[in-house]
């Protein structure tokens, strides 16, 4: 692989932009109780003012705080009860100056009233109230519309949907909704010495990883699964793989056979089957550098050929695909933890740098701990809670200085 | 509700714990493919060691470090290849000093060999290799158990499985492995003035949030949902719901009616039915006061009557129940976004204060700015990335001043 060919992060990222932007991104209806942890797909505006009425927000007296202003703690102010609203109910009535009416917390407020003084601010005395609070307007009241206004925009697309957006949904009454359909990935692992993992290795043999680690870390994002695979290194057997997983899939992800070696098929096919075929060979990234990229026109799917190593194939998945996911379909960038580099670290020169870290509460902020290994070891990312990237035009970290934790969530 | 007999969080989750530790927890046994976001119940130990075989880590040749001890940029040592292992093969030879053998990345060292020369470093004569560099013991290699031993506690108790966890135990051909079986929670949400989110609210009915808004939470957690039901405050109805849930449920949740009004009915239902029955009586948390906590000896069962207003039911849901999983199962604590608060926040005196806050990239860091809003108000929560929480003993917090925040993931 030529050095000078590498894309850096940024590169790739803009050039894979730069196809999947003709795809057309499908939407689908769900039932709210289904829409927990999906995306939005569409801007929703407020069908109704919640709350629909001005409700008390205490147990009181509804009333017009003008009437209160004389009073105090000492000298309370008299008001003749005209009645009871009860939950649920229309208020039904309306008071005029020198009335007042009990309001249960969240019971509708009767026309004519402002404010609501609290329970423990008054005395009964049979038909009278005696009020020892002087109320401003609207004290003690949620008026209609101040949680969500009738039409307002109050759920944008791209929000990943939360319980506190179930619930407020729920509220607007809005029972399904338009959430993005997930792409679809197939998956392809590939190696002369990789045995499914309930099989027991013979000597020179080893378990296949990345058909399910890169599947469950598919599933975390906005993709379907719709198949993996584990092939051997042979030519034309993944060539029909890949034409195959081309038809149904958004995305086609062969790990191992990236690099140059003579049974590294992966690039030599998707030249050969794709048009316009590869746009990426070999990524400014450690680890991470035998990465293919390419593109089918016909078929509308990215192709991504993923270094064999599983700690490399797992972060080039995070780095370009998990954040392919983020910016497709518009969702927040995730929020980092700010944390100190607990040694010095030294970066490479021309590529970033992705180095997993632990993260350990130190004094009042956190310390962000390499975890070394060699590049094949999975136990590097399983002691891991997240990653800081090293850009490609820093030399490296001193000890203590600041870096940005990405968590794998 | 009398203050003075109000537990702080810390009092009303350990007197949670002191009941719930009589709960046997239940283990199943999953899938490795089902077994993401699953909590691990039990340790796990390593079969075998990974990788199981002396492994190349380039593409190169092995040999004896000891024979490279001369070899330079400009004068070579020269080694006689002996042959060349092919990936998922046993190298099936053994080399003496002034030999060598090609091995491809990830192929099996043969026997003899301690080190592996990259073929960038090396020229090929025919039958011998010029090798110009010199090689330490072990340069190249990955030792068989250098990234899990045999036998080594490898995944712990309480670890959630990630992506990265899937691929660990693939590595180790642990294809099914026990995991927690979710806790069992029913949900009853009450008020008068409450209907179905699907119809539309006459004058003084609002729609049900809490049931959508705390379904999605318990699922977030290790909860799984067996019912949620919307009653209105009618004592006798609520009371047949709440011992029908207590036998098929671990916990059961009641919004609404933990207040002391006329028809606040949960305390006294739980009095009545529940042995020994209420053990915490509000809250010093705002918003959250009207919460009211109880145990059911016989059924085993945890009660919690949480305020109706859907931010304190929400926020209490979070800080007793979804706390109380991590707890049980030994999750590791979330991490917090250290920031600063955006402006100056008044603590509540006695009371701990639960502040939704929606954060910004400031600088090098981050600024928690506070979402305020009536309690009732679900888009306090819709606009918020996470909250903090300002203890009870402090007045409360000065501009700049540093926070943790707890995301809402």
């Amino acid at each position: 692989m030529k050095l000078l060919k590498v894309d850096s992060l940024e590169q790739a990222r803009e050039k894979i932009l730069s196809h999947v932007k003709s795809w057309h991104l499908k939407k689908e209806i769900v039932m709210l109780e289904m829409a927990r942890e999906r995306i939005l797909a569409g801007d929703i505006y407020a069908p109704d003012d919640i709350p629909s009425f001005d409700r008390s927000t205490v147990d009181g007296y509804a009333l017009i705080a003008l009437d209160t202003a004389a009073a105090g703690e000492a000298i309370p102010v008299y008001l003749k009860q005209v009645g009871t609203v009860s939950m649920g109910e229309p208020a039904g009535l309306t008071i005029r100056s020198g009335e007042c009416v009990y309001v249960p917390t969240g019971g509708m407020l009767p026309e004519g009233a402002n404010a609501v003084v609290m329970i423990e601010h008054c005395e009964s005395l049979g038909a009278n109230i005696a009020v020892y609070e002087a109320a401003a307007p609207g004290a003690g009241v949620a008026l209609a519309g101040e949680d969500v206004k009738k039409g307002q925009l109050f759920l944008c697309q791209g929000t990943l949907i939360r319980p506190q957006e179930i619930g407020a949904l729920a509220a607007s009454g809005i029972m399904s909704l338009p959430v993005f359909v997930p792409l679809k990935i197939s998956i392809i692992s590939t190696g002369d010495e990789l045995i499914p993992p309930g099989q027991s290795p013979r000597p020179g043999e080893i378990r296949d990883i990345n058909s399910y680690a890169l599947k469950a870390q598919a599933e975390k994002r906005a993709f379907t699964v719709i198949s993996t695979q584990l092939l051997p290194d042979d030519e034309s057997r993944l060539e029909t793989a890949i034409k195959e997983a081309l038809d149904g899939s958004d995305v086609v992800i062969i790990s191992g056979g990236s690099s140059q070696g003579e049974k590294d098929y992966t690039e030599k096919i998707m030249d050969n089957i794709t048009r316009p075929g590869v746009f990426t060979r070999g990524l400014a990234l450690k680890p991470g550098k035998p990465t293919i990229l390419g593109w089918d026109e016909e078929s509308q799917t990215l192709l991504a050929g993923l270094p064999g190593h599983p700690v490399a194939a797992m972060m080039v998945f995070e780095l370009l695909l998990g954040w392919l996911c983020d910016n497709l379909f518009e969702l927040t960038p995730p929020f980092q933890i700010p944390a100190r580099i607990s040694c010095n670290l030294p970066g490479t020169p021309g590529r970033a740098v992705c180095q997993p870290v632990k993260l350990r509460m130190d004094g009042e902020g956190y310390s962000a701990e390499p975890v070394f290994g060699k590049s094949g070891m999975i136990t590097t990312l399983t002691q891991a809670d997240g990653y800081i990237i090293i850009d490609l035009n820093k030399e490296g970290l001193k000890k203590d200085e600041p870096v940005k934790v990405q968590l794998f969530n």
